[in-house]
């Protein structure tokens, strides 16, 4: 099971939406079961170093299955993936990026949104997936 | 003068008209006036090698202010920018990236479409930016 | 807006007033509101290793419209933004990266400055944009 | 015998002047005898894909004590040095990058100019480095 196009942009909606309702401007990414860009969008506004973060975000969270500030958790110093980021060309491990499952729970992509705090980054990834899960 | 998300989206939506009157799946993208990324969509089916590609022809395309195609040309062996490819992190110089203007003729971003042949690819992003051009 | 050459060249030769002042060597770079290098400059015996470094800074300071300490400080183990120094090819976060603003307030590019300890590095920065700003 | 911060300062003026003559906008980069970036500028108006051309012009030009463009030649497919450009991080082999010597003919750096055709590029740079030779 796969993510299509038209679920990652219904996706992308939403979580405009909330960022709006938050008033702030994000940065958000979708990738597929593959952990491969399916769609992206940089609201007028947003930071320019976070567009790579939300890309990271999402394929973070699918690579691993993991929502990155689970990740984040576990590579802190002294942690037993410390230092993790340094792999797949770049990982980003705060909250941001959610896995996208489908309503039998299976995973078929992830979300990651960067461009304000990480509470309201997760936020809007949290409501933008509640749509599909 | 910078390309705003509404105007990216349109482009895109411009694209996927295109794509499917070709009955053809593309990776399209669009970077903004500083060559960054705006916004991207890949639809179902589109082979995932042409993500990347799609995203470096619109840099590409912005980077130097021309159609990727015409800077393909010049970079044929013995040509006056042979191997200019290596340059900027990676430049793909084929057919499918062309700046977009706004309608006083500046360059506000530029679009980047890859997928299938480059006939097509060329088609669906000329297609694509006619809109604002 | 964007930073002009001729405004980052005063820039510049500020910042060589004030490490001349301070008895320092500083590698100085300057970025325009697209974080791309606008220009830079390494004083004769600044330390190789700071290119980089000072060119990050500015880049940095840009991509996030923040003095790069700000960032510095929320990347540490247990911040918010642990490790973001893994996306956008590799971010410098500890102090002398600066955003450049304009009278009304718009950030028009930034200046990275690397070469002595990061107080010296701020404080040429700091007096480099106080310029413009 | 190293090119000092003034001399390539002197250098980039001198070749704003030929390009201001040429009517064209260009990137100029200067490196020092270890092939490190000395000085910088960015021309208003000059392609953004040209600033990573013309250090890579300059890194090029003193890696191999030679003109890019006898470089240039070599990597002709069945020439000697065929895609010697995926050396180093990625070299530029087409003109524009010049060795910089001192009046005892010592290598003391090397010019990058990228902005505009091969043949304006080759002659800023060597109208910007004749001051020095």
């Amino acid at each position: 099971m796969n993510i299509t196009l038209l679920e990652a942009e219904n996706v992308i909606s939403r979580a405009k939406i909330k960022a709006n309702q938050l008033n702030v401007y994000m940065n958000i990414a979708v990738v597929d079961a593959g952990a491969n860009l399916l769609t992206f969008a940089r609201m007028d506004g947003a930071v320019l170093g976070a567009i790579d973060i939300a890309i990271k975000k999402a394929k973070t969270a699918r690579l691993f299955n993991k929502e990155t500030g689970v990740l984040g958790e576990l590579s802190q110093p002294n942690g037993p993936l410390f230092n993790i980021e340094h792999s797949n060309g770049g990982l980003i491990t705060f909250p941001g990026g959610i896995p996208i499952k489908n309503t039998e729970g299976d995973i078929i992509g992830a979300i990651g949104v960067s461009g304000s705090s990480i509470e309201n980054d997760f936020l809007v990834a949290e409501y933008a997936v509640a749509l599909i899960q």
